[in-house]
């Protein structure tokens, strides 16, 4: 894929912060010294991680360098390093593995998911949270517009696109992590987003699910999908009763415990 | 019914605790005088609000002299009094409305969640949190158990032992609130508890959803229904990878705030 906008990806990010907040309001530590957050985007979880825990050695990983970049500007106290969650081990044995919104644009959750958590120091935390909306109308309507237009051979399968079959159901995570684990918390929330009109949806989904889909297309198949695309949104999300769309979106969030 | 029973109810408070924290941590308000907590139960979640607002005059309502007995004796410092949602007016417009799991038992909630929300002050804040747990298998073999055995007779129409019908989905809770509300914020959230055994799952909606169900019942029918219910609740939460079971338990939450 292209590298990723920043500037983009900022525009929803309240929105986009919540989870991230949640997330780390649920990690059971008082005093964690080592901190990885992976996929740390343009810092705002880094931000975050950083307030909470003060006197941790906090540490922000991404594969982009546009996001790795927007984040050393935002957070020049902070350290960041290009680094692929799927492969990454770090050299010292963190107390926390923090991942907000990456892992889900990763194969394989059954063996990735223990892989991250046997890196931890005793007693440490991995905290995880994925979007869990591709049977959302949002990205259903991608797959489906994928391919009904000219621009259905660039894109290929739309499964694969869509990143179909990755994720676990809840239960699947619990199943993974459970055995393994001295504690485990998973929950699945689904925020409902109030937005201005249809095209907001799309400029949502833009920075993100979208991408694939946009990638491997010319400027004038691009500017097809996406005509073609909002039409679907428009209908998908039907004007609610102050005239608002309403996305539904919902996350997986994972808090699973090493014994110390 | 009979009258609730604290001790069972509270039997899992750290559980149920944690939606009504959840839900305070949500409400935008800095210095509120006058709050109002609707169905306070034995006063855990009345016992957050005080917490939260120290200079606040906190008022818990609830139907039940046993609730509100236990409640009084946990809280001495704070106010209690006997009231049903359904009809309570207070005499002074608060500031805060919270009602944590119990509007889910009163009817019509296009009309109920506008006529609290008419009785805020002007800035105020409704806060609403309510199981959404009718279609999972635990109230779903309620019902299917309370039809097939000696004790249908006693129990009547499942449906509405189950007070199935009654809840919104999150986007018509929007619809009732936002043509009102300043603003508005609604989500749901699926906890997935990690229960010992079925057992254990059988007595956590004893407190609640199940009584409904063997309140009309004489001993010799209570004990054959809940039997077979547990029979059945054994099958319907098989073991997970690490031997437990795993509770499945969505929530709904409204936050609604009137303009200044």
């Amino acid at each position: 894929m292209a590298d990723w906008n920043p500037a983009l990806y900022t525009r929803f990010e309240e929105e986009r912060t919540r989870p991230a907040a949640e997330l780390l309001a649920r990690v059971p530590l008082e005093k964690p010294r080592l901190i990885y957050d992976l996929g740390c985007g343009p810092g705002n979880s880094t931000a975050l991680i950083a307030a909470r825990f003060p006197d941790a050695e906090v540490i922000g990983l991404d594969t982009s360098p546009a996001m790795l970049e927007s984040a050393r500007q935002r957070l020049p106290g902070l350290a960041f390093a290009q680094a692929d969650a799927a492969t990454w081990s770090p050299e010292r044995a963190p107390d926390l593995i923090y991942a907000n919104a990456v892992l889900q644009w990763l194969p394989d959750h059954p063996v990735l998911l223990p892989r991250l958590f046997g890196l931890l120091a005793p007693g440490g935390v991995l905290a995880v949270q994925m979007p869990d909306n591709l049977a959302e109308p949002s990205h259903r309507l991608m797959r489906e517009t994928a391919s009904a237009g000219s621009w259905a051979g660039a894109i290929g399968d739309p499964a694969l696109a869509g990143r179909l079959g990755r994720m676990l159901e809840p239960a699947g995570y619990y199943d993974v992590l459970a055995p393994l684990a001295a504690a485990l918390d998973v929950w699945r929330t689904a925020y409902h987003h109030r937005m201005a009109d249809a095209e907001a949806i799309v400029d949502w989904v833009s920075a993100t699910g979208l991408r694939p889909f946009l990638d491997p297309l010319d400027p004038e198949q691009r500017a097809g999908f996406l005509a073609a695309y909002a039409a679907a949104i428009e209908a998908g999300y039907p004007a609610r009763a102050d005239g608002r769309r309403l996305l539904a979106f919902p996350r997986v969030f994972i808090v699973a415990r090493r014994a110390p």
